[in-house]
Order: C-alpha cells, then sequence, then structure tokens
C-alpha cells in the first residue's frame, strides 16, 4: 500500500515531488485498476499543487460525494454523468490542503446495499464490502494513499476489513458532510481509508483543522473494554480468531483489557438502527423513487418500499432510545479508554453478489462515536479488528488503534 | 392574503378546483409582484395535481432549496442559471401531496444577511426582513397560500412578522433538508409561511406525516411564560406594544401568563450561537469561498473572512453550552406549556440596506424548537409575536399560537 505518511516525509525530504507522489497513483492504477475496478472516475489532469501539508497525495473520492470538476453519479444511472456545481465541503478541504483529486471510487447505489463491480483486491472472486467499495480496495490494492468513504451502517469500517486496510469513520459530524448525497442524515458520516493507522490521524487532522488529533497518545495501559456485542450473533471463527490476536497485543503493549456487556438500552438502540436509516432513507431519496423508482436496484428499492411503513411514532421511538444509548455509552467511557470489537462477521464473503453484513458496525454509527478498523496481519483473506472511543475522541481512538496496531506488527 | 384552508374547503366544496385556485395565485402574482419583487422564477407550466391534501395549493419555495425543474441560484450570481438534478426532500413531498410548485421566491444570498431587492408589500421603502425574504413577502401580499423557507438564525420568523403573515420555524430536522443549500447544518431549518396559524397547521402536518400536529389544542388553561429576552437588549416600542396585546389576549382566552427570565446557560447559548453559524458557514461554503470569493456580498463575504478566527475550541464549547442549555429549556417546559417573546426587535426597519436583527430569534433556532409567529393587529407597519414550544412539540406550539391568535382577532 501506499503510506501518506511515507510519501510526505519523502516529499519533505526533497526525495519526492508532489507530481512524483501523483505520478505513484497513476502508474498503480495502470497496473491494478483493470483487475480490481475500484475507480468510478480518473481525472486527465488534476491540479497537483506544490505546497500544503497533504501535497502530493492523491486522493479517490467516494461517488456520492460531490466533485466540481468530475462526474458525481451515486453509483446510479440516474446520475450518469452529472456534475455538481459546487464541491461538497470535504473536497474543498481537501483541495485547500494541498490534496490532488484524482478519481471518484465506486459506490454502490446511493451508499446502500447492492454490490458494484469492484473486486476485493486479495481475491477478485471475493466482495471488497460496501458501500464505500471502491475506496476501501484502492487503498488496499496500492493505488491510492488516502480515500474518502461514508457509513450509514457499517460502509466504511466493513470494506476496510475486508479489503485489509485501515480506516476510521470519525465522531459524528467531524467532517462535514455538505455535498453528500445523503442517505440518512443522523447517520451518514464522513470516513478515511489509509495504509496504516498513523496515515490516517495525519489526514483527519488536517481535514478536521484539528491538530490535537495527530498528537494524541494512548495512556500507558489504557483500559480497554472487549465486546462481543452478542445482540448482534456470533462471529465467525476469523474474526474470532483476529479478535483474540488483537486482545493479546494489546496487553502485550501494557493495556488492560477486559470483557464487557453493553448494558441496557444499547442492544436495543442496535436492533433499531434500521429505522432510522430507512425512514430517513426513504424521505432523502423521495426524488429518486418518485422519478426513477424503476432504476433504483433491487435491495434498496426495496427496503425503501418497505421504509414506508415506518411510521412517524416508530421513528421517534427509535430517536429517543438512541439519545438514551449514547447517554449510557458516555458513562461506560468513563470505565475505558476504547472499547474493542469485531470490524465484520468474518472475512470478505465469496461472490460479488452482495458486500456482507454491517451488524457490528451499525450500533456505533448510530452512537456517533469514532471507529477505527486496525487489520489483523494472518493467513488468507483480510480480517480486521474495531477501535471504538467516546463520542469526540478521535485522537484517543487512533491511539489506541496504533498501540493495537503496532503490538500486531511486532508479533 | 390567500388562505390554504380557505382554499382547500372551496376545493373540497366543490366550488374551487385546483387550476382555479392557482389562478388566484397567478392574478395576485401579476397585480403584485411587479411591486413586491418577491418571486425569483415563475414556473411557466407547472404540474397541477388534481387529488392530494395540497392540490390546488400554489407553493413558493425559498432559491436555497433544489428544484429539479426550476433555476436554483441561491440568490447568487454564482449559481445563475442553475438547474440541480433532483428535488430538495421537501419538495418531492409537496408534489406528492399535490401542491403545485408555482415559483421560486428570492433570498439572501446563500441565506445570510445581505439584502434583496424584495420590498415589504405594507411599504416598499422597508425592508420584508430576510433571509426568506420572498417567502414572507409573496404570503403576506397574497401572492402565495404556502411558501417554505429557512432559519439559520431568525429568517422566517423575522420575516414573517416584519410582513404580517403567520409562519412556523418547526423543531429541528421536523422537515428533511436534504437538497437545501446548508448554511449551518446544526441550526438550519425548514419553515413554512401562510395566511394564518390553522394553514400551517394543515401544511406542517401533511408535510410532515404527522396528522396530529394539526389536531392538537391547546388546554383548556395553557400555562404561558412571558420572556422579554433581556440578553438580547430591550426591544422596540412598537414590539413591546404588540408583546403586552398578545399577553392580554392570552388571558382573556383562559391562559395563566407569568414572566419568566430564562435560567443560565440560556444567556450564553444565545450569545454563542453566531459561532457555531460561523463556523460551520465558513466550511459549508468552502468552495463558493475558493472559487468564487469576489461575487459573494459583503456582509455575507465578511462574516465568512472572520469566521476564520474561530478555533475548533471554541465551536466545541458553543456546541456543549448549547446541548446543556437544551436540557435547561426542558425541564422548563414543565412549568409552561408555551413560551411568548418577541418576533424581531420591532416593526421593519426603513430602507432596503438591511434585513433586521434576528436577536430574538437566535437562541430558539438554536435550541431546536418549534417557534411561530403570530401578526398582532395594530396601525402601522406589522408586528408579530413568537410562541416557542418544547422540542418536538410543534403541535402545541401552533395550538397555543392559535388560541392567540383567536383572541388577538376578537380583540
Amino acid at each position: 500500500m501506499l503510506s501518506l505518511v511515507d510519501i510526505r516525509t519523502r516529499i519533505e525530504a526533497g526525495t519526492l515531488t508532489p507530481e512524483g507522489a501523483v505520478r505513484l497513483s497513476r502508474d498503480a492504477i495502470a497496473a491494478r485498476e483493470p483487475a480490481v475496478g475500484a475507480l468510478a472516475y480518473i481525472a486527465e489532469a488534476p491540479a497537483i499543487p506544490a505546497e500544503g501539508p497533504l501535497a502530493g497525495i492523491a486522493v479517490g473520492v467516494k461517488d456520492i460525494i460531490d466533485t466540481a470538476d468530475l462526474a458525481t453519479q451515486m453509483g446510479s444511472p440516474i446520475y450518469a454523468g452529472w456534475r455538481p456545481k459546487a464541491d461538497a465541503a470535504v473536497v474543498s478541504r481537501l483541495r485547500a490542503l494541498g490534496a490532488c483529486v484524482l478519481a471518484k471510487t465506486t459506490t454502490s447505489p446511493f451508499a446502500s446495499i447492492d454490490p458494484t463491480e469492484t473486486r476485493n483486491p486479495h481475491d477478485p472472486g471475493h466482495t471488497p464490502g460496501g458501500s464505500s467499495a471502491g475506496s476501501a480496495a484502492a487503498v488496499a490494492a496500492g493505488m491510492l494513499p488516502l480515500a474518502l468513504g461514508t457509513q450509514t451502517g457499517g460502509s466504511v469500517i466493513r470494506p476496510a476489513s475486508f479489503c485489509g486496510c485501515a480506516a476510521i469513520k470519525p465522531s459524528f459530524r467531524l467532517l462535514p458532510t455538505v455535498g453528500v448525497k445523503t442517505f440518512s442524515w443522523a447517520l451518514d458520516t464522513l470516513g478515511l481509508f489509509g495504509a496504516g493507522v498513523r496515515d490516517l490521524s495525519y489526514a483527519l487532522a488536517h481535514l478536521a483543522g484539528r491538530p490535537e488529533i495527530d498528537g494524541a497518545a494512548a495512556s500507558a495501559n489504557p483500559r480497554i473494554g472487549l465486546v462481543l456485542q452478542d445482540f448482534a450473533g456470533a462471529a465467525e471463527p476469523e474474526a474470532q480468531r483476529a479478535l483474540e490476536a488483537a486482545r493479546s497485543a494489546a496487553e502485550r503493549a501494557g493495556a488492560r483489557v477486559s470483557t464487557v456487556a453493553l448494558p441496557d438500552p444499547l442492544p436495543e438502540a442496535w436492533a433499531l438502527h434500521r429505522v432510522i436509516q430507512d425512514y430517513e432513507g426513504r424521505q432523502a431519496l423521495a426524488w429518486e423513487i418518485a422519478a426513477h423508482r424503476a432504476e433504483l436496484p433491487a435491495t434498496v428499492g426495496g427496503h425503501l418500499d418497505a421504509a414506508a411503513a415506518i411510521t412517524a411514532a416508530e421513528y421517534d421511538a427509535a430517536r429517543r432510545c438512541a439519545h438514551r444509548s449514547r447517554r449510557v455509552l458516555k458513562d461506560l467511557f468513563g470505565d475505558f479508554d476504547a472499547l474493542l470489537t469485531y470490524s465484520a462477521a468474518g472475512p470478505a464473503p465469496a461472490g460479488l453478489g452482495g458486500t456482507g453484513d454491517p451488524r457490528y458496525n451499525r450500533l456505533w454509527t448510530l452512537m456517533g462515536v469514532p471507529c477505527v478498523n486496525v487489520p489483523v496481519p494472518g493467513d488468507g483473506l483480510p480480517v480486521g479488528v474495531q477501535v471504538v472511543a467516546r463520542f469526540g475522541d478521535d485522537g484517543r481512538a487512533l491511539a489506541v488503534a496504533r498501540l493495537i496496531e503496532g503490538a500486531l506488527a511486532r508479533g
């Protein structure tokens, strides 16, 4: 993979130019993209600023995020060739930081559940996950050092786990979603994919304008709560082994790990995530439903049809449960620096007919808390683990994730 | 003014057709628009559905709200002639309910503070207020029975007060802002303008899919807290007289009115509203600043420039204060069915160089609570009062507003 921090270090040292750095991405795209299919659109002659903390960083932008100079097609023929007027806020921020917006990355239609044509870079017979399929696959295939995704259920952490790269779903609205095609305004969160945790810290600190995110260090002996999320069902053996490996690594690095069961009403909130997602999705995509229902793919179309039955009272009750749950979770973080749990139920499923199950991600999206995927080295297809911290504590989530990443690498 | 409920009653009775109802608006536009200038764009041959609870209702849509079939120009030359791909969610909803989207209404550029060319329908030498200038003026001039606006500070309630029509800024996100050009995602709220409170209740209940909003009745002897918002400075004599008239009317209608001072930290939250607004505005309009700074008008451009100095820590502190304040305000509503306060500091200021002061509106937008403007009959330019209820209690806000409206009309 292309490490953002490595590229920036070489540019700072004068051994690589921003143009040369972007050429690394172009070369990798030429080599890998035909087999992976992660990119919806490649810019022909994008600006490559000479200065800025992200100068030389070629970025992939999920294709539900508006770009004024590149088509933004939402993974759907309804938006074929569509060119928005303005860049999304986060894209403007990328450019202001010197990044090169090199490509749009594939997305499930409207960032929902139907698959893309993208293949898992570790095995073309397996899904890369979704909905941020192209962003995860492009970073994992070494084509890009940074990519943007979004998560409504598990659309950042799950594909990162399947593809074997690092990723963060930050605290809700840490990065602005203005100019992002919303599915659920209470859930949709912009996220980042990178080669390693340090790359994420660097990028997020700059994008959010919060330098302390990158400077954060884990406490000497962080307290980590191991969460199995039993309410979501059992994980597959590969995921169980990855979680156990991460737990052991954390303990070797000095962490105090103890198993914790999530108190009420968190399991209930987990179950109600979909009520909020689909009630809002049906409103957010009202124009697409009214004007283009036949062009919506089967799964998301079916979900949106079914969502017509969700009542305002059910939605309100789900929101209230989520609100109570956030307070309970905040209290829980009085006892723990971070929680450690599954990123996905197992490795990427075989076939390209689905994008896998977000069941270990939904709760955290609803809680709005920062989540980091840490790949766990091993044989076979990638599997990651998920580090979760308190709302607004993105720096700590990344610091604990880095501690685990380092301990895993030392073996 | 054209009453939505009156039009619907006549259509239901068979004495008016939807086409005939829309013609009432067209005729009024022909007579009044040249002097008022409330409309940014008039549809030539809009669909007029025969069925639906809003069939026959000609609606004006503030020009920061996306319409697929009409230009959406944000009150700015940057967006001259811009045609979005999709309808905003609320516009799709209007059409699904049978409404006729007849016109886009003028807005301050990017729904901020710089004036439009629109004139107050009661005196062309006075501002109609802003930023939802055209929506307020079009309804007050009798051109449209319903119009959509948005409020970040006081952009719905203030122009309604200045123009002399009813308006509601509902609970935060009761109506989805998908497809609305955001200034501040934590504040921006869609609102409605109508001839009277009953018209708002009918429209909001249907738009939100919450029939109980229209059916709500005030309790027999509602407890009303009179709030002077001293922290915002003194109101002008006309506004003081209007508030006193509304208080007396409420008491005649059986309400128990007592003066209440807002407890800490609500005055502090009021002062911090602008921190949130401008910190987010600078991100939301990042593309416009980067690509078109010279085309931004003086006031909003200056605010956005100054917002570069707001730190993330200041923003976070403001958000935390707002969060604490919402809990305190919720508790206060244990003692009151509604609060009664100023809608604006006085009648519409003379001249078209400004849009008036939102100082009595900012706190309530930040609190996310429903606010209704009730015009107070009197000599001279219009002045309204503002009824505020608990978050989510939009039906109660409207019911108390209607009680006051009725008592004022009986004199």
